[in-house]
Formats: structure tokens, sequence, C-alpha cells
């Protein structure tokens, strides 16, 4: 099989070696040092740049960026070689350029690839992870091209064309993001937990120690959680529906679908994904705890002793139909609407979303998403009924007043 | 970067045209009125089609396929250019010839390459949405349909190359589909639901209603649903594996694999993948009203009144080790019976299938898709036990015999 | 369109016949027996083999390899055609050769192209099963390979690039294997809950049966399943987390990152994945198995006669607040850790963990994973607490005592 050259006896430079070596390729390194050493591939060579170069119509450059310089000098031997640039920067758009057009523009006669950056030494050595089985090329000439994406399949891996080499920023900075699209939703949730958090402590635990003198605390691991997340999930759920209504009234009131929506809002539709998301996994979480609710310890008590008073006072309570049908249906209407938000979930998955055309997806996102909100708000509202007219309130609000008449 | 021309300065024409500036193309718009507009992306140039057409190599016809005959008399210009056709259409199969055939037609000397279609004017100004990232492409010169795949990638969308331009047929029904495979299984699914309904409630609402004058209305938010839901599941999932074996059995009788089945049965063995998952849609709302039974106020009024009048009557009912066998074992036939249902659903995701072998899918589905049936009927039949045998059915003819001679 | 010809009128030689005919192509076979049979496609010819080669540039092998010596007199009229290889062996690895390179040696003339070995005769005739829509394609002439992927597109199928002919006996092993990584996982969590069903019937069951003379037995149903499930899931998740670990301090021992670990640890990691996912169906299944609890004939006549026990001796136990903290909070660890989990099995899927980079992918796996096991274990631990240290497994050792003493 032919000879691949790689500049550099670094760890990915090494780490590339082997498994070049184990699929075929012969290697021939190009260093500072033109010795081999026990860590390097015992089936490669070492030579000078120079010289390595000479060997191989492909060289991978397993150098970092900063050093790219030293390249310059050998111009004229790299001159109609491929060159693969493999560098990843630490910072998300470190540079104005990216590592590889720089690379092109350092040696114009060469062809520059970007490819391997989404690799790390490590899964080339220990056989890839799932996550990093793709490796993204690209690059300006076609033929290179087609060349580092047969020795990417012949490695095991499995090549992503993307086009010309304008494709090599984004490419650099796809290893450095962590979840980016998810911090705004993450944090919004988080940031609804605590406030709810408080609000309920105040209001379920705080407010009947200081009045009533009851220990409550254990509240704070099953009660209020199942208070917060159906909330947090119901808010974030309407918010994923209102930037949609927002945009057509925009729309209508522009009297045009071609100028730009404010900046916020194009965020803010962007994100509506992972908001979903977020809000189904609130959602799950109040499924779990509220179907715990009967194994608690402190349900069965009180259900325990709700029976023992009627026994030991001789009586017992009638069936309340209006009961029967209020509960039931804030159940049922629970249900359905937790169906067809796993429903959606499942549709966002992509390899499910990319199997349905456009009209599909929209039918099942946006018509049976406004379903889901419609179901869930009114299990929120029969549940809620008169729970929400009632005293509450008021009493988190003297909570919060007695503690701060304290402090002083 | 390449110019490309546009015909047609509508909707479609535009976006493309907007999305293609953004990406570094420059871009030439043909057009029955030679001026630009604002509305018109602005470093376009607006040309009469003529002359838009000898500026580029590539040009991509953004007009209804009913005015593709303006286009005859330039043929000349467009002679051996690459001409994209986008183009849908309102209904499934609405000319005998796809409109990219009836194109190649008309120009005969251009190279038709289809694609586009599937991608809507709205994603294409606003980020592209899920269920719209992929573009199928497809035409009879190679090299023109690696043209316009290069363009496809440099906006951000995924080329799926779909072969010769016989495909264009297919590709332009695509977005005009709305889950026509669901359709049977979901009307099938629903017939069957109405039915039981009214069977049921026949049975357990207006029959004690009559005869014992109680009202239990609402048992029809939860008693009744989760009464159709498991039946109208163990149907389908019944109808999932009953053609396989009518299958099995026609060709043992015809004594070939080759001849062709029945047309219904054809069908119906198509979309049994369906019929499956709506089998465990229904199951996965089984589940979940089951596991609220002990929530309702109902179940937990009658359980309650249950022990009081035990305590009243200063009596404790014995523990039956019979019951207890039973009721634990139809509740473990259908726990199990549900995970492997849901592993059948698991592996029903495009994305696993396509990453499991023959072998390896049919194992998964086949056999332990029988033994899901198995556990399912079993779960069902401990439940049933002796339920079945007794009086309801009688009764509910009654009800119905009563309220016809009501009407009367 | 082109003409192709097909070696063998064989079961899958005629469904890929009938399927290419329906997509266009005109066929050509080759045959032993040059006459046409009812089986054969109507719109074929059958003539002898090498007549037929000379019709078509493309000649498709569907004959078993052992067969194959009967071309070595055709080598000159197959020179510079392509030969598609479509064929399986019985056993993985059976030759030391892959049948294509065998093929390729036999006439080193021809271009030879592995492919269709994954796709069954049945599916080509009955519409592709979802499994096998893909096909792998491998060879050393790039123009051939382009061809037969052609073919696969044109026949419905999705082609895959698997790169040089090396590749070939990777592919005609694949459709073999039946879940090669799934079988330590799946034997080792057989061998532990076979392990903890006996000591649990044993403890549960039996020692109550001979000591207490109580019957136990319905158990085995839930309650002692609901005590393996749990008890599996943890040490296998346990498992899927000790290799790094291990990893980690052979690599600081030996201080380097690139000498190859132990074979038994390497084998280990790389099922870490299937591990993982076996220990969340255990979970998923202890999970169910809990939230049916309070449903259990059994569950509710021990409530109900703890009630009645306090009613009759006018007795009303007082609410334990620490009873009420532990139980809450073993159930919202639970919980979380349950949920994290789900959410380890939502990153597998292939379509997930292809859409993430390897940070991302590294930062659910690893951060959360060892969160999800910390989770997990605290839960393990708040539940059993002072369980852990009580009589029980001094009693368990006492039946067996008891056990093997009957029997002399
Ligand atoms: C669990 C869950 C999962 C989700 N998963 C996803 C996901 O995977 N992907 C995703 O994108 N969203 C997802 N979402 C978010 C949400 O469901 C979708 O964004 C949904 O499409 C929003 O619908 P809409 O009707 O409010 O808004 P839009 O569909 O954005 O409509 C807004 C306005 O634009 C117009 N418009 C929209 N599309 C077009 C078009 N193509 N052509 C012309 N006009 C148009 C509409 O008429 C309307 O006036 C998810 C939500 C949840 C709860
Ligand atoms: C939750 C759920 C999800 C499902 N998801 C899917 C899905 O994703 N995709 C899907 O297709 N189905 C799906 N199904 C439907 C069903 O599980 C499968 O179709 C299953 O393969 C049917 O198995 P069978 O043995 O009854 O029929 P078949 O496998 O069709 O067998 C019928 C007859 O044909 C013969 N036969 C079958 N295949 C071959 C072959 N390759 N070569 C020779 N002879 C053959 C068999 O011997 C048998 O005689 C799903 C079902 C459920 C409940
Ligand atoms: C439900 C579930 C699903 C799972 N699904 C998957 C799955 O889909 N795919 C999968 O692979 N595993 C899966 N696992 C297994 C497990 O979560 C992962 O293997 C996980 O990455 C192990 O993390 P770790 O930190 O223990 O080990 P590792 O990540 O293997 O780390 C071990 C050692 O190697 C070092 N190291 C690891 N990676 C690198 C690197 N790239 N560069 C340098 N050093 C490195 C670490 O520093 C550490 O010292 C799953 C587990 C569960 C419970
Ligand atoms: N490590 C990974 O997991 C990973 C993953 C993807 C991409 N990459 C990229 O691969 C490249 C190398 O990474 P690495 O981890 O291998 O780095 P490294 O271990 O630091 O190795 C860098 C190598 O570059 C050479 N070098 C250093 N300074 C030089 C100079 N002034 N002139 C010439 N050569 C010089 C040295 O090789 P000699 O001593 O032989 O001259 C050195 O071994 C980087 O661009 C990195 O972004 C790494
Ligand atoms: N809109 C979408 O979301 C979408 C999505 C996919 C595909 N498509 C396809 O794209 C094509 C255009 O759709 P559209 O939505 O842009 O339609 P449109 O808004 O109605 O625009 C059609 C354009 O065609 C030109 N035109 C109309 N009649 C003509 C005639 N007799 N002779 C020459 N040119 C004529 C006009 O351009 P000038 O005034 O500049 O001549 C007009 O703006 C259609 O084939 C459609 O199926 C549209
Ligand atoms: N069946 C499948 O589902 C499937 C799937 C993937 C791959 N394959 C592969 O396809 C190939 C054929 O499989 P099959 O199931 O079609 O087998 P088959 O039904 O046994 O047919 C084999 C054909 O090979 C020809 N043949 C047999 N002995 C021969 C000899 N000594 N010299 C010349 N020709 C001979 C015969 O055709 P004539 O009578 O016309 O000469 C015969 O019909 C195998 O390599 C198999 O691995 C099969
Ligand atoms: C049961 C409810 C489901 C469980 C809990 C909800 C989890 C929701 C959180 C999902 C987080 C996904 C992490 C994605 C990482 C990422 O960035 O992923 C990024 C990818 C890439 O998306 P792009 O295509 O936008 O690049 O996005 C996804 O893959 C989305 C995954 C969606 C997962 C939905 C899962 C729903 C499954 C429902 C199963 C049914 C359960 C029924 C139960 C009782
Ligand atoms: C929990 C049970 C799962 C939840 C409820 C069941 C939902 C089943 C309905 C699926 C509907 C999918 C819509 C598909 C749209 C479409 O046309 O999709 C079309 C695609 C394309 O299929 P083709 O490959 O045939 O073109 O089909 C699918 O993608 C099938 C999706 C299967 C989804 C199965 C999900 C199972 C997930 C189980 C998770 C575990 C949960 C455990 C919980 C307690
Ligand atoms: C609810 C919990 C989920 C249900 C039960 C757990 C099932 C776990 C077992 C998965 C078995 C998958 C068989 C794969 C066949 C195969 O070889 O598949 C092989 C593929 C290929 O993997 P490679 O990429 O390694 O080749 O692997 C997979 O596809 C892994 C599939 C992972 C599935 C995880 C599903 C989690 C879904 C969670 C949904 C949320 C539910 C929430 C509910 C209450
Ligand atoms: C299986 C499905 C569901 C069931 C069984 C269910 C059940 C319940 C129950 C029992 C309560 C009362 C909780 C308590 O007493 O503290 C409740 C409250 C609530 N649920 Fe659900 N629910 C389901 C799904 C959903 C979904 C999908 C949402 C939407 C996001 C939701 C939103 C809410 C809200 C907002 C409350 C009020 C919380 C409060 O103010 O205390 N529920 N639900
Ligand atoms: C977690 C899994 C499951 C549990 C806990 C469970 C539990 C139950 C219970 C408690 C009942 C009695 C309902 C009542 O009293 O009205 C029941 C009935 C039934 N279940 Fe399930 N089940 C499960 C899964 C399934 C599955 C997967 C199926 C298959 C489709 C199924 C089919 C049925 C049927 C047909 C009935 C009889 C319905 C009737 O006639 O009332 N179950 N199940
Ligand atoms: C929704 C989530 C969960 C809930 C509600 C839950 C609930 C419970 C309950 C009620 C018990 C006591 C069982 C009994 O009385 O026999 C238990 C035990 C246990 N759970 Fe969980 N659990 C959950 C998730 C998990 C997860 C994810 C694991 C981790 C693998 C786990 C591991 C265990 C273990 C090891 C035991 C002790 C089993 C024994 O010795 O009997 N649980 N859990």
């Amino acid at each position: 099989k032919e000879t691949v050259c790689i500049f550099g006896t670094g760890d990915f430079g090494r780490a590339l070696g082997y498994r070049m070596i184990q699929s075929g390729y012969s290697v021939v390194f190009g260093s500072r040092q033109a010795q081999t050493s026990s860590l390097i591939p015992k089936d490669a060579e070492v030579l000078s740049h120079a010289e390595a170069a000479q060997k191989a119509a492909i060289i991978i450059i397993a150098i970092p960026r900063q050093h790219y310089n030293f390249l310059t000098p050998l111009a004229e031997i790299l001159h109609g070689k491929v060159l693969v640039d493999v560098s990843n920067n630490l910072k998300l758009n470190q540079y104005s350029q990216s590592n590889a057009e720089y690379l092109a523009q350092l040696i114009p006669g060469a062809k520059v690839v970007k490819a391997f950056n989404t690799v790390s030494a490590w899964a080339l050595q220990s056989g890839p992870l799932d996550a990093s089985r793709q490796v993204f090329v690209c690059g300006d000439d076609k033929k290179a091209k087609q060349i580092v994406m047969d020795i990417v399949r012949a490695l095991g891996l499995t090549p992503l064309d993307q086009g010309s080499l304008l494709a090599a920023q984004e490419i650099e900075n796809y290893p450095l993001q962590l979840f980016p699209m998810w911090k705004f939703p993450i944090f919004l949730s988080l940031g609804l937990t605590a406030f709810f958090f408080f609000y309920s402590l105040t209001r379920d635990v705080i407010y009947p120690y200081v009045y009533e003198n009851k220990d409550f605390s254990f509240f704070i691991a099953i009660s209020i959680p199942n208070r917060i997340c159906p909330i947090v999930a119901l808010i974030l759920l309407a918010l994923v529906y209102l930037p949609g209504v927002l945009a057509a009234i925009i729309q209508l009131y522009r009297g045009t679908k071609y100028s730009r929506f404010p900046d916020g809002l194009d965020k803010w539709m962007l994100c509506r994904k992972q908001l979903g998301l977020v809000a189904l996994a609130f959602a799950f979480l109040h499924v779990l705890y509220t179907l715990i609710i009967p194994i608690r310890y402190y349900v069965r008590w009180r259900m325990n002793s709700g029976v023992l008073s009627q026994a030991l006072n001789n009586r017992t309570d009638p069936f309340i139909n209006t009961y029967g049908w209020l509960n039931d249906s804030y159940l049922a209407l629970g249900i359905l609407g937790f169906f067809l938000f796993v429903l959606l979930g499942i549709t966002s998955l992509p390899s499910v979303s990319n199997s349905v055309n456009w009209r599909e997806f929209r039918f099942v996102q946006s018509k049976l998403g406004y379903l889901t909100l419609i179901l869930c708000t009114a299990h929120t509202l029969v549940y809620g009924g008169k729970q929400f007219l009632n005293v509450s309130s008021y009493r988190c609000l003297s909570v919060i007043l007695l503690l701060m008449a304290r402090e002083r």
C-alpha cells in the first residue's frame, strides 16, 4: 500500500502512525530529531522533514499551528503534495483565519485538506469511541479530498465531505463546543427551579414551621420537587410555542415575511427544540415523582390515619361524584399530554426527524405540539381548580415579612 | 466563487438567492421584469432570462411547471448548461411525467438535475428546520449532479444522491405525503377504539345507571380508556404477527416462495411496522393508566371503605394465597411483555435498525416479537381468568335490548 | 438502460434479476442449462455463461464460492469486466481469504467488487426489510465501484462505500454475526441473576417455609425479581466505570499512555456500552416492578391488615419524621439516578451519539455517568440502611446448612 508521511512525532502523530500501520499503510515520520525512539511505532521510519516529505505524496501535519512557519523553507518540496491539516485550537475562533487556510496560504503550491481534528489520539489508539467515528473533511482540491477520505475509511472511520476549505473554520470550532444550543434553556430552567424552590420552601416548610411548629423538612425530597418540575415544564413548554405566535404577529404587522426578526426573537426561535426537550425532561421527572406517590411512607401514613379516624369515630365518608370526575379527568389529561410530549420527543431524534418530510414534521411538532400544550394546561387548571385562589400565596408573603421582621 | 443564475424572482427564488449570497456565491436573477426591487437581495443582479443565463453555467428554475414552456425559445442558450429543477406539484402524481423529466424533454441539450424541492423558502430564510436538511438530488449527468451537490453542501444542507432522473417522480411526490403508511393502522385502531368504547360505555356506565341507578359516568376518563387501550394494543399486536403465519401457509400450500401474495396480504405485510408501533402507543397508555390506579380518588375511596367495613364489623379478611399468585403473576407477565415491547420499539428507530444486520433484526423483531405476543396474551388470560366467563357480556346484551325497547 | 448479466439462476440470482428488471435494467442470465423456466423472470434471457458474459459489462456472480473454479475457463471473456461478488459463507472466517479476494485472484484481469451480500433474496422480492436496506460495497477499482453503487441505488437500496477489497472479509462476516458484543454482558447478567435468584429463593421463600411453615412462593413473580433486578443493574453499572479507573491506575503506574492494556481489560473496556445498556434494561425492570407495588394484592392486604390491627386495638401509630426523611430521600435518589440513566441511554442511540462531538459525549457518558453511579449507590445505601446489618444473611447461611444436613 501507499506511503504516508507524518510530520511531528507527538501524541497525535504517533497514534495516527500506529493506526495507519495497522491498516496496511507504510508510514514515514518527519521530525526535528530524525531518530527512532521506543515510543514510535516499530515499522515506521523517522527522517528529517525534507527527506520524509519526498517519500510520500500525502503529508499529515501533526504539529500545532503556532509552529507552522517552519514549513515555509520546505515549500518547494511540498509543492503539489496533499497536506492534511489535523490541528485544533484551544478557544473558539482563536484566530481570524482557520488553521487550514493559514496553511494553504503558507504553502500555496500544496493541496490542503482539513481532516481528523475531531478524532482524539486516545480514540485512535484504543478503538474509536462512539462519538468520534465521524471525520469531517474539507478542501478545495477534489482529488486530494478523495484520497484523504479513502484513508479515513481505511482506518475504520467515517468521512463526511463538508465542501471547500471555507468550511475549515467551522470544523475547527466543532470539537471545542459543549452543547452551545443547550446553555440558554438549561440556565433558564435552573433559574426557574431556584425561584420556585425558594417559594415552595417558604410556603410549605418554613411557614408551617414558624407558625404551626410542624417539621415538614422532608418535603424537600419529593413534595417540593414535584411542585417545581411540572410548573417549570409547563412554563418551558409555553415558551416553545410563544415565539411562533409572536413571529406571526410581527409578520402580519409588517406585512412581509422577508424582513428579519428582532435578534432576541431569532435566537429564541432557534433554541425551541432544546427548550422543548428540557421541558420533556422536567415533565418526565414530574411523572416519576407522581407515580411513586402511593409508595411514600408519608402518604401511606396519612391515608391510614384518615381511615383510622373514620373507624374510631364510626363514620364512613361518602363518595363524592364531582371529586371522582375532577380527579380522574385531570389525571387523564396529564397522561394524554405526557403521551404526546413523548411523541414530540421521539420525532426529535435525528434519525426519526430525518426520515419524515417537512409536512409530517410540522404536523407533529406544530399541530400535536399545540395540542400537548393545551392538554397540559387543562391538566393543570383542572387540578388547580380551587387551590389557585386559596390563601396560600398570602401566607407566603406574610412569612417573608415575618422573617424580615425577625432579622432586625 | 462561481456565479449561479436563478430564473424567477418569486418566494423561492429570492430565498435561495439570499442564502447563496450568504454562502459566497454571486447570484444573477433572470426575470420577466429585469429590474431590482426592495425584496430582491442587494448584491444580486436582475436581468432578462437570456442575459442572465449567459452569465452562468448553472441555472436554477424557480418557476412553477405550468410556465416552463417559456423556456423553449431559450433552448439554444441553455444548451450544455446545468438546469436545476426545484419544482413541486400540488397533488401526488399530478402529471404522468415528472416535472424534471418534462424539463429535460423541453430542453434536450441541457443537463437537468432535480434538487431542493424538499426545502421550503421559509426554511432557507430562517435556518433549516430539522426535517428539511436533506436534499434529494437526481440526474442523468454525473458531473452536473456533483456540481449541484456541492452547492447543496455549501448552503449547509445535506445532499442525498438518488440516482438517475427516473427518481424525480418519487422525489416530487415525497414532500406531498402525510404519513401514507400510518393511515391504515391509525384508522383501524380508531375504529377498534370506537367500538370498544361504546361497548364499555353500555356495559359499565349505562347499564348500572339504568338498572341500579348508579352514576359511574366518571369511568369515561380512566376506567374505560384503560379497558380499551390494552385490548386494542393486543389486537393490533396479534395483527402484526398474523400475516407472517398466513404467508407461510400460502407458501407451503402453493409449494413455492415465488408467486406473489394476494394483494391485501401484501399491503398488510408492508404496514406491520406501523401497526406494531401504534400497538406500542396503546400499550404505553395502558401502562400509564394502570400505574396511576392507586392515586385515583375513586380507588382510594373504595379501598378505604373496604377497610372500614371490616373494621366496623370487627372482621379481618384472610390472605388468600391463590389470589396472591394470580395477581402477582399477571402483573409480572405484563411487565415483561411491556419490556420486550419497548425493545421492539427501540430497534425500530431508523438509526438502530440500520446498525444491526438482517439476522439480528429478525431475531429481535420475529423471535422476541412472538415472545412479546405470548407474554401479553398470557398476561391478559391470567388477569381475565374467571372474569371472562362471568355474566357481564350477557348483561351488556340485555342493556342494548332494553335501550332498543325504550326507543319504540 | 444498460444490460446486466447474472451468473446463476438460483434463489438469489432470480430475485436480483426480478428486481433489476423492475428498475428498468435488461437482464441476461448465464446458466448451466441455457433455457428459461417458469421461475425465471419473463423479460430475461438465459444463455450459456460465455454468451451471457459477452452481452454485458457487469457480471453478478450469484453462485456459491465452492463452484467459482468453473469461471477459470472464462477468464478471457471476463477480462476487463466488472465482476460483482455477492456470496456469503456459512461460518465466520470460514476461509482464510475472503470470497471476493479469491475471485479477484482467479480472474486477475477483472475488476472485482463486493456487494449485495447483506441483502437476502427474500428481501429483494418482497421489498426490503428495515435492516437490509444498506449494501456495503468495496473494491479496488473506483470506476467499477461507482457503477455498482449506482445499480444499488437504482434498486432502492443504500450503498455504503467501505473502501478497498481488503474490507471484503469483514463485509462477508457481517451478516453472520448475532450480537457479538452483547454476548458477554448478557451472559454475565444471566449468571448474576441466577445467583441472586437462588440466594433470594432460599432466604425469602424456603427459609420461611421450613422454619415458619409460611407459603411465600408467590414472591417468585415480583418480590424476588424486584430484588434481583436492581442489584444486578447496580453491579453492571459499577462494572461499566471500574475499567476506566483500572486503566488510569495502570497508566499512572506504567508512566505511559502508550503501552497496551492487558487483554482482558481491553475487551472489558470495549463492551462497556453493552454492559451499560443491559444495566439500564435491568434498572427499567426494577422501576416497573417498583411502580406497581401499590397495585399488588399482597401489599394492599398487608396495608389493610396493618390499619385494621390499629383500629381494633384503638391505637394510632404516630408519624416518625426520620422515616419520612429516609423514605423520601431514597426514592428521590432513585428517581434522579434513573433519570440520568435514561439520559445515558438516549445518548447511546447511534443517531444521537453521531450528532454530538467527543467532548459532549464524554461529558454525558463519563461525568454524568459517574453521577448516575453515585446517585444509584446512594439510593441503595439509604434504602439498605439498617437492613444490611441485620440477621438475614446469617439466616440464609443457616438454611443452606440445614438443607445440607437434611440430605444426609
Ligand atoms: C418535546 C419537544 C421536542 C421538540 N423537538 C424539536 C425539534 O426536534 N426540532 C425543532 O425544530 N423544534 C422542536 N421543538 C420545538 C417546536 O415543537 C417546533 O419548533 C415547532 O415547529 C414550533 O411550531 P410553531 O408552529 O410554534 O412555530 P413555527 O413552525 O416556527 O411557525 C412560526 C410561524 O412561521 C410560519 N412558518 C413556519 N414554518 C414555515 C414554513 N416552512 N414556510 C412558511 N411559513 C412557515 C408559521 O406559519 C408561523 O406563522 C420541540 C418541542 C418539544 C416540546
Ligand atoms: C413495537 C413493534 C415494532 C416493530 N417495528 C418494525 C420495524 O421497524 N420494521 C419492520 O419491518 N417490522 C416491524 N414490526 C413488525 C414485525 O415485528 C416484523 O415485521 C417481524 O419481522 C414480523 O415477523 P414474522 O416472523 O411474523 O414475519 P416475517 O419475518 O415477515 O416472516 C414471514 C414469512 O416469511 C419468511 N421470511 C421472512 N423473512 C425472510 C427472509 N429474509 N428470507 C426468507 N424467508 C423469509 C418467514 O420464514 C415466514 O415464513 C414491529 C412490530 C412491533 C410490535
Ligand atoms: C446506559 C449507558 C449507556 C452507555 N452507552 C455507551 C455508548 O454508547 N458508548 C460508549 O462508548 N460507552 C457507553 N457506556 C459506557 C460508559 O458510559 C462510557 O464508556 C464512558 O465513557 C466511560 O467513562 P470512563 O470515564 O469510565 O472511561 P473512559 O472515558 O474510557 O476513560 C478511561 C481513562 O482513559 C482516559 N481517556 C478516556 N478518553 C480519553 C481521550 N479521548 N483522550 C485521552 N484520554 C482519555 C481517561 O482520562 C481515563 O483515565 C454506557 C454506559 C451506560 C450506563
Ligand atoms: N492529541 C490529540 O488528541 C489531538 C486530536 C486532534 C488533533 N490534534 C492536533 O494534532 C497536532 C499535534 O498534537 P499533539 O497532541 O500531537 O501535540 P504534541 O504532543 O505537543 O506534539 C507536537 C509535535 O509537533 C512537533 N513540533 C513541536 N514544535 C515544533 C517546532 N517548533 N517545529 C517543528 N515541529 C515542532 C514535535 O514533533 P517532533 O519532535 O517530531 O519534531 C511535537 O512532538 C495539534 O495541531 C493538535 O491540535 C491533536
Ligand atoms: N415556496 C416554496 O416554499 C417552495 C419550496 C420548494 C419548491 N418550490 C418550487 O419553486 C418554484 C417557485 O415557487 P415560488 O413559491 O417561488 O412561486 P412564486 O412565488 O409564485 O414565484 C413564481 C415566479 O415564477 C416566475 N413566473 C411566473 N409566471 C411566469 C411565466 N409565465 N413565465 C416566466 N416566469 C414566470 C415569476 O418570476 P418573475 O416575476 O421574476 O418572472 C414568479 O415570481 C415552484 O416550482 C415551486 O414548486 C417552492
Ligand atoms: N439466498 C440468499 O438470500 C442470499 C443472500 C445473499 C447472498 N447470497 C449468495 O448468493 C449466492 C447464490 O445463493 P443462492 O441462494 O442463489 O444459491 P442456490 O439457490 O443454491 O443457487 C446457486 C446457483 O449457482 C449455480 N451453480 C451451482 N453449482 C454450480 C456449478 N458447479 N457450476 C456453475 N454454477 C453452479 C446454479 O445456477 P445454474 O443452475 O443456473 O447454473 C444455482 O442455481 C451464494 O454465494 C450466496 O452466498 C444468497
Ligand atoms: C420518557 C421521557 C424521556 C426521557 C427523558 C427526557 C429526556 C429528554 C432530554 C433529552 C436530552 C438529549 C440529549 C441530547 C444531546 C444532544 O445534544 O443531542 C443533540 C442532538 C442533535 O440535534 P441536531 O439535529 O439539532 O443537531 O439532538 C438530539 O439528539 C435530541 C435527542 C432527543 C431525545 C429525545 C428522547 C425522547 C425519548 C423518548 C423516549 C420515550 C420515553 C417514554 C417514557 C416513559
Ligand atoms: C415508552 C413507550 C414509548 C412511547 C410511546 C410509543 C410511541 C410509539 C409511536 C411511535 C411514533 C413514531 C412517529 C414516527 C413518525 C414516522 O413516521 O417515522 C417514520 C420513521 C421512518 O421509518 P422508515 O425507516 O420505515 O422510513 O419511523 C420511525 O422512525 C419509527 C420510530 C419508532 C419509534 C419507537 C420509539 C420507541 C421508543 C421507546 C422508548 C422507550 C420508552 C420506555 C418507556 C417507559
Ligand atoms: C425506559 C428505559 C428504556 C428501556 C429499556 C432499556 C432498553 C435498553 C436495552 C437496549 C437494547 C438495544 C438493542 C440494540 C440492538 C443493537 O445491537 O444495537 C446496536 C446499536 C449499534 O451500536 P454501535 O454504534 O455500537 O454499532 O446500538 C444501539 O443502537 C444502542 C441502542 C441504545 C438504546 C437505548 C435506548 C434508551 C432509550 C431510552 C428511552 C427512554 C425511556 C424512558 C422511560 C421510562
Ligand atoms: C402521566 C402523566 C401525568 C400525571 C399522572 C400527572 C399527575 C399530576 C398530579 C397527581 C398532580 C398533583 C401533584 C400534587 O399533588 O402535588 C399534578 C400536578 C401538576 N401537573 Fe401533572 N401529571 C402528568 C403529566 C403532566 C404534564 C405532561 C405536565 C406538563 C408540563 C403536567 C403539569 C402539572 C402541573 C403544572 C401541576 C401543578 C403543580 C402544582 O402546582 O403543584 N403534568 N400532576
Ligand atoms: C407494565 C406492564 C403492565 C402492567 C403493570 C399491566 C397491568 C394490568 C392491569 C392492572 C390490568 C387490569 C386492568 C383493570 O383492572 O381494569 C391489565 C389488564 C390488561 N392488560 Fe395489562 N399491564 C401491563 C402491560 C400490558 C401489555 C404490554 C399488554 C399488551 C398489549 C397488556 C394487555 C392487557 C389486557 C388485554 C388487559 C385486559 C383488559 C380488560 O379486559 O379490562 N397489558 N393489565
Ligand atoms: C424511579 C426510580 C427508582 C425508584 C422509585 C426506586 C425504588 C426502590 C424501592 C422502593 C426499593 C425497595 C425495594 C423493595 O422494597 O424490595 C429499591 C431498592 C433498590 N433499588 Fe431502586 N428505585 C429506583 C431506581 C433505581 C436505580 C436506577 C437503581 C440502580 C441500579 C436502583 C437500585 C436499587 C437497589 C440496588 C435496591 C436494593 C434492592 C434490595 O436489596 O432489595 N434503583 N428501589
